[in-house]
C-alpha cells in the first residue's frame, strides 16, 4: 500500500502512513495529541486543522462554516490521508500539546539562551583545598570560604550552622577535595552581596551530575509540579495531583473559614504539604533521583494557598479590607517549610499583588508573554476566583472577581471536578434536543465538569431549550426537559445511562449559578478595560491559563458571554501558565527578577468596591448579554 | 559606746562601728567582701590591707614583711578599730570583690558612655501604624516594615517566618498598634545593612520596658550566666554552675573522646544545653522575668566548648594539626541552637583563634583591657588550658599548654573541685610541719581543690618538707611525713578530721603531676615571650583570668615557679574575664567589633611543634626552677 508523509508543519512533527489513515491517526503517530472531545465523530468540531499544502478526503465537515471550509480547515478525526500532506493545527488546538498528564513529559522547552552559569542561582563546585598542617592551622570554614569566594570571585560566602556541621567531616572524608552546592540568590549579578552554602560532599562529583530544582504551583483544586534539571533547563518529570484540602473545602474561602477553626490552619498546612511531598517522591520515583539532590524550589499559588503552605493567617484575606500578610516573601529553607527536599534548598515563593491576585497570577503574566509584547493583551485565570489582567509591556492592571466554584462543578447539583466520569463536553440536537455526550475515561458519567457545563449551557441555549434569561422553554416537546423536584430542568442522561443510576440533570438552579459565575468573569474584564478607558474591541490577544482554561471549547464559551466576542484565532490556551511561570523563575534570575517587577507594577483593581461592576455583572446575566450588540457573532448563530 | 567611721577609700564605700569592731567585721558591713582563707585566724595574711589614715590596733602580724608593716599595712582580720581611720584594699584583694558565686550579684558596671541607642544592636519601638481599607490594601509586612523602616532611618528590614507568621494577628490585636523588637547586627553602623526584626507584639509596651540579653562563659567545668538590661547594661542576676559534661569527661579531651562515641557528640551537646537552660531558668526565676522576654546571648567558651555546643565535630581539635571547623561563627538564633529564650534571639559567639585558644581568651583579653594598654601585659588564663596572651595595644602573640586538669584536682588522688569540703588554703608550720586549713563551707574536709594544692605544694617547698626536685625529705621527724601505699606522702589531715574518715594526703605522684601541671603553663609563657623576644622582666602587668584564677595566693604560686618572680602589685586577679568579656560585646557593638580586631590580630604559637617549649618545660620541672636566678623573692624566702 502506498504512504504518505504527513507533515504537522508548525509543531516541527511528522508520521509516514498508509493510505486511508485518518489525519488523527497520523497526528497520534506524530506525537501530536489533537482534541477530540466527542470520540472522534466529528461533530464538536474541536479537531479542526488547516490543510496548507496536499489534499485529504474530508467525510464530514459537519461544525466547520463554509469560510472555514474555503480556508482549507478539515475535521482531522473525519480527514483521510490519500497523499503527501502539510498540517497547520491552529493555535487553540496546538497548545493542548502541552496539556500534560501525570504520564507524560510536555515538550517544554528551555528558555531561549539558557546559560546555567549566568541566569541559574545555583552553582555546584569541586574543590581540592590545600590541607591543614602545624604551619597552617587555619580553621575548615575559612580555608573552604576563601577558596570558594576565590573561585566564585565574589566578596562573601555564608553558611547555616547545618552545613558547618558537614563540613570538617566532609573535607577529611574526601581528603580535602570536596562538591559544594553554593547559590548566589541576587537576581543583579550582586558581587558584594553574600552567596549560600547549601551543601557540601566529599569528593569529587563527576562533571555531569545534574542539579535539579522543582517549580510547583498550589492550585486551589491540583497541586501540580515539575521537576527540573538546572543544568540544562529540561523538565524531567510532570506529575500532579489534588490538593489535598479539599476534603476542607472546595474554594479559598471555605478553606479560610475552616483554617480559623481549632487547628485547622494546621491541618490545612500539613494536608498541602502532604500533597506536595507525595509528588515529589512520584517525580524522584519516575526520574530514580533522590529527593535530597533537589536544592531549589520556586513555588506559585493564589494568595491563600501560599498562606496556608507557610502558617500565615488567611482571616484577613476573606474580610474587608482584604489585605494579605505578606505578598514579597523572603526566601525560606525547605526544612523550615516542611517540603522533603534537601533541608537547605532555596524555597523561593513568587511574589503576589493583592489578596485574590497571587503568585500563580504574576508568575501566569510572566509566562504567557504577556508584559513583553505591544499588543493590547487579556489575560484570563478561569478558576475559581476569575483573575484577570489586561494590559502590553508598558502597562499591567488586574482584578478579581469570585466566580464561585460552578465551573469547577461546585454549587451545581450534578456538577463535578474534571476526573474519570464526569462529562467534558455536550451536544444537543438542535430539532430533537437530545444529548450526546463524551466522558472523561470513557465510562457511565456521574456528573458533569467545567468545561461540560459551558458546553451544556451553550449548547441549551443556542437549541432554546432555555432562552437569554436561563429559562427553560417550558412548550417544548421532549422528555428531556420536565418539571422535577428543583423546579424545571433538562435530562442529560437517563439513569440506565449513568454510573450511579440516576438521572443527570442540569436544573434552573445550576443554570443560575452558572450564569452568575460566567457574568462575574466577564463583568471583571469589562471593567476592567473600562477603567483604564481601554475598549475589549481593542484587545489583540486573550491568553486563557488555569488548568481549567485548557478545555474550555471557544465557539461555546462565546456563546454563553464568558469570553468576548472575537475572532477564534484570538484565544490562545495556554495550560497551568503558574507553573511555567515559576519553572521560568526557577531556572532563571532574570526572569525571576522579571516577575518582581511585574509584580510590582501591576495595579490592583477591588472590584467589590465598585459601583461599576455591580451594573455590570447585572447586564451580564443573560446569555450571552443584555447587550446582544456586544456579541455579533452569537446574534448570527441565533440568527 | 564610741563609734568610728570606717572608710574603705578606693572602693568608695563605708561603715560606721563601734570601738573593738575588727576590719574585717566593718569591711563586711560596708559590702566589702575581704578574703580570710584561713578563717580569720591571721594565720594566712590574704586579708593584708593598708591604713592610710587613722590607726588601729594591730594583734598580730604574722605573714606580714618588716617592709609591709611600715608601709601601714595590717591583717584585716587582726586589726581592732578604736577611732576613724581610712583603709585602702591592695589590687589583688580589691578585685576579689567582683568574684561572684551563685548567690550575689557583683558589682560590674555598665560600660562609661553605655547609651543603648548607639551601642545596642537591639531596639524595642512601639508604631501605630495607619490601618489598611479599602483605598489602602498594602499587605501586612510591607505596611510594618515600611513604617520600620522610616522610623529606624535604615533601607531595609528583614523578617524571618516565624515572625511573619505572628505579624497579622499582632497588628490586629492590637488596633495597628504594635511593638516589636528589631536587631541591627552590624558592628559599624551601615546604614544599608539590613535589619531583622525579632518579635512583634500587640499594642504599646511601656517606655520602660526592659530588654534582656546574656551573656554566657561555656567553661570546660564551670558555665556562668549573666542576665543583662540591655538599655542600662546593669547586670540583673549572675549565676554558675557545674557544666554537666563533666560527668562525660574532665577536660576537653576527654570530652572529645567521648564526643567520637556513638551518640556522644549529641549527648554532650544535650548536656551543655541542659546546664545553659537551667542557669536561664535561674536567674528568671530569680529576676521574675520571663525567658522569652531574652532576645540576646552572647557566648564564649573555648574552642571545643563552643563546638560541642553547636554540634560541630571536635575530632581535629584534638589531632594534629589541631583544626578547628569554624573559628568565626555566624550570627545563630537561639531556637536553632536550642537554648531556652525567645527563640528569635540572637546567639552571637564570639570569634576564636584556634583549637586551644578559644572565644573565652578573646573575650579575657578584651575586658581585661590589654588590647587598651601601652603597658606590656602578660594575660593568663590558669585552667585546664593554660592560655597565655602576651602583648600590648599593638601587638598580641598567644599560646596554650596543657597543664592537665592537676590544678583543677584531678590526677591527684585527693584531689577535687572546688566545692564545698575541699581545703582551699593551706599553712605548714616551719617548724612542726603541722599543717592548718581553710576548707570550702567550713565542714570536715574530703580532699583538696587547685588552690589548696599550691598552698600546699609552696609550703611543702618553703619548709623543706620537699626538696627544689620535689621529693620528700625522708628524714623529717614528723609522722606527717611517711611512706605509703604511693610511696612518700604528706598527711595533710588525718582521718579522724575528714569527712570520709580517711587521711587526707599529698603523695609524691601528686606532687610530680603537680610540678609538670606548674611547668608547663611557666613554660608557655616563657616561650611565648622568649619568641617575640620580649623578656618577661620587662612585663609591666601580669592580668589572671579564670574562676581557678580568683583562689591563687600570688606569692605561693611565685613559690612554686608557677608564675613569674614579680611584685604582688603586677599581678592582677580579674576573675572570669571570659563571661565579662562576653557581657561587653552583648552590650556594645564596638566592643564586638574589638573582639573581633583582637581575635584576627592575635599570632598563635602552637606549642607542641615548638623544641623550645619542651627545653623550658625541663627546666621548669623544679620548684620554682632549674634557675633559681629567676626567682630571687624565692631565694630570698628560702635564705
Amino acid at each position: 500500500m502506498a504512504e504518505h508523509i504527513v507533515q504537522f508543519a508548525n509543531l516541527q512533527a511528522s508520521a509516514r502512513v498508509p493510505t486511508g489513515t485518518l489525519l488523527t491517526e497520523a497526528a497520534q503517530q506524530a506525537g501530536v495529541r489533537l482534541n477530540q472531545p466527542c470520540g472522534g465523530q466529528g461533530r464538536c468540531g474541536r479537531c479542526a486543522v488547516q490543510i496548507v499544502q496536499g489534499q485529504v478526503r474530508s467525510r464530514s465537515t459537519l461544525r466547520l462554516g463554509a469560510e472555514d471550509i474555503a480556508r482549507g480547515f478539515v475535521l482531522a478525526c473525519q480527514a483521510v490521508v490519500e497523499g503527501d500532506v502539510v498540517v497547520d493545527i491552529p493555535p487553540q488546538e496546538k497548545i493542548e500539546r502541552r496539556l500534560t498528564t501525570d504520564r507524560t513529559v510536555a515538550a517544554v522547552s528551555p528558555p531561549a539562551h539558557y546559560d546555567p552559569a549566568i541566569h541559574q542561582t545555583l552553582q555546584r563546585l569541586s574543590l581540592q583545598l590545600k590541607p591543614p598542617n602545624m604551619d597552617d592551622q587555619t580553621d575548615d570554614w575559612s580555608r573552604l570560604k576563601w577558596a570558594l569566594e576565590k573561585r566564585l570571585g565574589r566578596g562573601q560566602v555564608e553558611a547555616p550552622l547545618a552545613v558547618l556541621q558537614k563540613i570538617g567531616p566532609a573535607l577529611r572524608q574526601g581528603d580535602w577535595t570536596v562538591t559544594v552546592v553554593v547559590e548566589d540568590p541576587s537576581w543583579d549579578f550582586c558581587d558584594d552581596c553574600p552567596a549560600n552554602l547549601l551543601d557540601i560532599q566529599p569528593g569529587l562529583a563527576p562533571a555531569d551530575t545534574p542539579l535539579w530544582g522543582i517549580a510547583v504551583d498550589i492550585g486551589t483544586t491540583t497541586v501540580s509540579l515539575w521537576l527540573v534539571d538546572l543544568l540544562s533547563g529540561v523538565v524531567k518529570a510532570q506529575v500532579a495531583e489534588y490538593n489535598r484540602q479539599i476534603s476542607r473545602g472546595e474554594d479559598v474561602i471555605s478553606r479560610i473559614i475552616y483554617a480559623n477553626k481549632n487547628h485547622g490552619a494546621e491541618e490545612l498546612r500539613q494536608l498541602v504539604l502532604e500533597t506536595i511531598n507525595e509528588l515529589v517522591e512520584r517525580a524522584c520515583r519516575r526520574t530514580k533521583i533522590n529527593a535530597a539532590d533537589i536544592y531549589k524550589a520556586a513555588i506559585t499559588g493564589n494568595s491563600t494557598m501560599m498562606h496556608l503552605l507557610l502558617g500565615l493567617p488567611t482571616n484577613s484575606i476573606r474580610l474587608a479590607p482584604f489585605v494579605t500578610t505578606v505578598n514579597n516573601l523572603p526566601l525560606l529553607r525547605a526544612g523550615e517549610v516542611g517540603i522533603h527536599i534537601h533541608p537547605q534548598a532555596t524555597v523561593d515563593c513568587l511574589p503576589g499583588v493583592a489578596s485574590y491576585v497571587g503568585a500563580d497570577i504574576t508568575a501566569g503574566v510572566l509566562s504567557s508573554g504577556m508584559a513583553d509584547t505591544d499588543k493590547i493583551t487579556l489575560f484570563l485565570d478561569v478558576g475559581t476566583n476569575g483573575e484577570t489582567v489586561l494590559g502590553t509591556r508598558d502597562w499591567l492592571v488586574t482584578c478579581a472577581c469570585s466566580a464561585g466554584p460552578a465551573f469547577e462543578g461546585g454549587g451545581v447539583l450534578d456538577g463535578m471536578r474534571a476526573t474519570r466520569g464526569a462529562i467534558e463536553e455536550v451536544w444537543v440536537h438542535s430539532q430533537t434536543y437530545e444529548p450526546s455526550w463524551r466522558v472523561i475515561g470513557n465510562v457511565r458519567p456521574k456528573g458533569i465538569c467545567g468545561s461540560g457545563l459551558i458546553s451544556l449551557l451553550a449548547e441549551l441555549f443556542i437549541t432554546g431549550v432555555i432562552d437569554k434569561g436561563g429559562h427553560f422553554n417550558s412548550h417544548l416537546q421532549s422528555p428531556r426537559v420536565r418539571k422535577g423536584e428543583h423546579g424545571w430542568e433538562y435530562v442529560v442522561a437517563w439513569g440506565h445511562e449513568t454510573a450511579h443510576g440516576r438521572d443527570i440533570t442540569l436544573s434552573h438552579v445550576d443554570v443560575d449559578n452558572l450564569i452568575r459565575a460566567k457574568g462575574a468573569i466577564y463583568a471583571g474584564f469589562t471593567v476592567l478595560s473600562e477603567s483604564v478607558g481601554v475598549p475589549l474591541e481593542t484587545v489583540e490577544q486573550v491568553l486563557i491559563g488555569g488548568s481549567f482554561g485548557k478545555y474550555i471549547n471557544v465557539e461555546k464559551a462565546i456563546h454563553l458571554g464568558l469570553l468576548p466576542d472575537m475572532p477564534w484565532e484570538h484565544f490562545q490556551f495556554l495550560g497551568n501558565t503558574s507553573v511555567k511561570g515559576a519553572y521560568l523563575a526557577l531556572l532563571d534570575r532574570t526572569q525571576r527578577a522579571r516577575v518582581q517587577d511585574i509584580a510590582s507594577s501591576m495595579t490592583y483593581l477591588e472590584l467589590s468596591a465598585d459601583n461599576r461592576f455591580y451594573e455590570a455583572f447585572t447586564s451580564a446575566l443573560f446569555l450571552p448579554h443584555t447587550n446582544l450588540n456586544k456579541f455579533p457573532s452569537v446574534a448570527r448563530a441565533l440568527a
